[in-house]
């Protein structure tokens, strides 16, 4: 443990840490909040990305080994009081843990790199094109990991993946899969198509379902904003405008059961191959 | 238009209708809310549900059909000012309308009907167990409707379906797929069966995979709390406990797009066969 217990909200050093939910101020740190301990598990095994931990003493009693880790990694742990902690944390019920971590994404090519001698061929990406709301978008980078997604990309035009609604939706997911963000969609389509990708964009517009189209071979997927779906500039630069058939009445699904839909559509056609 | 503008929060009218958004009064009354021009659509084209209708002079200009198909079945509507809608709606940008409506579920027995000549039989069904989250189990009953789901059951262990958050997320599903509520796990399963349907829990846990399972006969689906899974006197009422494959890193699926890829894979199945 570093030094006395937090126990007021205006020091320094909590308000450096609270004004990270603010995306300026994350941009300009290049850092971010996870909270709880499933964030924070995760984020403590990728090297480098905490800067430094609060914890409340009743969730370093319930996660001991969380905080042995930190310190074991030469992070930094405040013990922070209850009024501290509910001060840092987005979430009405804080779980008492919670890391400021460094940015995790990395270039469009790292995301998705050029196959060379040793570096396998991308086969499954989701591609987040004008999303703009941080749940939706977490839960997506959650079900990508769950389906085996090699990177997700976050275009320019989408909720930032740092948004700590997008944070927790992703479950620990954002420490998981390569993420690049703040790629144009079009810059994104052209980088997945020289890698031999197939692109698709989901749209309830879509011209074919998605029970009529080959995805056995690597596959990018383009998602857009639930209520709009994606634009036309968009639909042009897929190589097919693909639809979740509706079997019943819905007009239409969600954003994250849609990606649901297609990202395990592709994941069960690549392994049946 | 009945009446004048309704201006006042304090109004009985209104009062009544407010009270609306706590389970107790919903009980009592056996009514619910309805909020947005989609929902308020679909509730009009069931006869008899909407008890009556608020609308802005805005929303009203949009939506004018509504309106007139309100006032065509005899619907009460009362043009309320913003102030008094911003009360009703449970919405942060409340859409300008919003529907008394009756109950809409059916008896278990109606929702899945014992095959006779004219009825079909149920060839696929959610039932929601343990579902505490509101917004979750909206879009369970969503993605159910678009998978063509044959009726949604809600255990008397989760979440009232009428609860605002619940409708809102289930877009207009709520008032398209049989619901019905309040019966026990042992009861649902019980009368699932004896319609031959095949009984699945979904569950991290489960020992087999989705994709290892047979799904084209008819099958009804267990959906759990996303947090605990599915307590074990439940795993127990079920043929299999199935597991979406998780085939990256991500520790599990939150219950939404769980349920989406298990009931498009059984859409998928039934189809294919």
């Amino acid at each position: 443990m570093t030094g006395s217990e937090l126990t007021n909200i205006r020091s320094p050093r909590v308000k450096a840490a609270r004004r990270l939910t603010k995306r300026a101020f994350r941009d300009r740190d290049r850092a971010f909040l996870a909270e709880g301990p499933q964030a924070v598990r995760e984020a403590l095994e990728l090297p480098g990305v905490v800067v430094e931990l609060f914890t409340t003493g009743e969730a370093e009693a319930r996660h001991p080994e969380l905080v042995a880790a930190a310190a074991a990694a030469d992070v930094p742990v405040f013990r922070a009081s209850g009024e501290v902690m509910a001060e840092l944390a987005q979430t009405v019920t804080p779980q008492g843990l919670l890391a400021v971590c460094r940015f995790v994404h990395v270039e469009l090519s790292s995301a998705v790199p050029y196959p060379e001698p040793g570096v396998e061929a991308a086969r499954l990406v989701a591609v987040l094109a004008h999303v703009r709301d941080p749940g939706n978008a977490g839960t997506v980078v959650r079900v990508a990991d769950a389906a085996g997604a090699d990177a997700v990309l976050f275009t320019d035009a989408s909720v930032d993946p740092y948004n700590g609604k997008c944070v927790r939706a992703s479950a620990g997911s954002l420490f998981h899969v390569p993420v690049a963000t703040g790629v144009t969609a079009a810059r994104a389509a052209e980088h997945l198509k020289a890698q031999g990708m197939r692109v698709l964009a989901a749209d309830g517009a879509g011209t074919v379902t998605l029970d009529d189209v080959d995805l056995s071979g690597p596959t990018a997927w383009i998602f857009g904003n639930e209520a709009w779906g994606l634009p036309e500039d968009i639909l042009a630069l897929a190589d097919d405008v693909v639809r979740v058939p509706i079997y019943g009445r819905a007009e239409s699904l969600n954003l994250a059961t849609a990606a649901a839909v297609c990202l395990y559509a592709s994941a069960r056609a690549q392994r049946e191959k």
